[in-house]
């Protein structure tokens, strides 16, 4: 579709628009955002636009920018886009899928209802599913594709660690690092997590010998760094040689890659799918091979 | 309808929820708000509903709550409620109603569709609307009810100043001012203003002779400051005795109300539509007689 599909990005995601409008030979432009004193925000589009238009916004830190998605949305199809295509390497809201407590918004179902009720169609990344087996069941949207940064990761570690011992931080990324090792023949292993609210987190160790090992803690996410952190402890405690960290979500809250590096972590590696210092990997190949599918 | 309605409120609007329901002999319960490391809000809502029920909330600062009214309003409705208020003393995005360049986002339109979207009525004071005529026109809901500060704010002064002189900062406050300064027959002018973007303003004052008397400046909105400090300077150096400011939507953004106090103002006052240390003047029984009405 390259020549009646336009990239649109804002100015903050200037270099991964540019990443992925390269691979997938497309056209982009610039949505124009000014804040008012009083939090309001003006946003200007190209005022033509054809039919097919791709907004790209990551969205960790969400709110604001699920307002921009409504303002952008509403405003492209008035310009002319008959086919919105949303890429959200980050898609945010998805941890919250069952009410725990009665009275709990379930905020993937609320969420997913309405960028499903602005968009034709959504491109992630490794979105934090638990409960539900589909990225369609979260986001009802006609095209819901779901990308891993697993792969790439494993190749970037394939280059970087010599017979590197793959660790999953909890029991929820077995499937994920078994597809990761699977496709170099890296040694794996999946701790245990019990989680005692946000911040306080338990990891119990898989049984494997670590002596000697370069592990590699791979994760979808890492945001409070508590679980990195503690696996990292552990696992040198063990005797491992050391410790690397691969995530292909980099949101990292206030201090936490502190946190990691200070529990002994010696390199961390991310995905672009959040923007981030300790990017070394882009999915801009995989997200333009999904577009232009 | 009293006992089937229910009054929602976040916790930092206790105050102002519980002067309304007080006035409107109506229950009332908070809505549970968590903050996730990564900006994510977890809602909780009373496990049941009855079928009325009325959120309050002030728009000011908008995007984050945009998100909120999106989570509650849906949950609010498959926890049985089956008429959704919307109380929103401050209302967001309503100057964005044309688009002055192509492209440009009319926030107006797309916020007021979205909120029509979620709620079946939406009260609220004094918006700041230009170009269309009616809130309706805006905010596409079954009940628009449209609330004014200015007689409140005008029985205040009454208490307050002697003889007072109202003075509006622009043309657009004329009408406003002219009902407000009916109601006590308080003398009233108006002035120009030229708007130079969001931070520079220039002010013309009205003809009418200002030495040696009590200058109330009224206005629905004090934002930046700018306009109100311009004007207070010129009626100081033209003879008024003294200036006080008197505003429905206090959002003195940043150093707003430090540079309206450098200027020359004696008193700031307005009413409890955005929660402020200025707040003097209560919308409580406004807002509660109409949704007794």
């Amino acid at each position: 579709m390259p020549s009646e599909t336009l990239l649109l990005h804002f100015a903050e995601d200037e270099a991964s628009a540019t990443r992925i409008a390269q691979a997938a030979n497309m056209a982009m432009a610039r949505i124009e955002r000014h804040r008012f004193p009083d939090g309001e925000l003006k946003l200007r589009l190209p005022p033509q636009l054809p039919p097919h238009v791709v907004l790209l916004r990551t969205l960790d830190h969400p709110n604001e920018k699920l307002v921009e998605l409504l303002l952008v949305a509403r405003t492209a199809r008035q310009l002319g886009a008959t086919h919105l295509t949303l890429v959200a390497p980050y898609l945010a809201y998805m941890r919250q899928d069952i009410a725990f407590n009665p009275g709990e918004v379930v905020s993937q179902r609320v969420v997913g209802a309405f960028l499903a009720g602005l968009f034709d169609a959504v491109i992630t990344v490794d979105p934090h599913l638990h409960r539900v087996a589909t990225l369609e069941e979260a986001v009802p949207v006609p095209r819901a594709v779901v990308l891993s940064g697993a792969p790439l990761l494993a190749d970037w570690i394939a280059t970087r660690v010599e017979k590197p011992l793959l660790v999953g931080p909890d029991e929820e990324s077995a499937q994920w690092i078994a597809q990761a090792a699977a496709q170099h023949q890296f040694d794996f292993a999946v701790c245990r997590k019990v989680r005692h609210g946000d911040r306080h987190v338990e990891v119990a160790l898989p049984t494997v010998d670590v002596k000697g090992r370069n592990v590699v803690l791979l994760d979808d996410v890492a945001s409070s760094g508590h679980t990195l952190a503690e696996a990292t402890r552990l696992l040198l405690a063990a005797g491992a040689s050391r410790v690397d960290v691969a995530v292909t979500h980099a949101l990292f809250a206030d201090e936490a890659l502190q946190l990691v590096r200070t529990a002994g972590v010696s390199e961390v590696w991310s995905t672009d799918c959040i923007a981030h210092s300790t990017n070394t990997v882009s999915m801009a190949s995989a997200i333009a091979a999904a577009l232009t599918h």
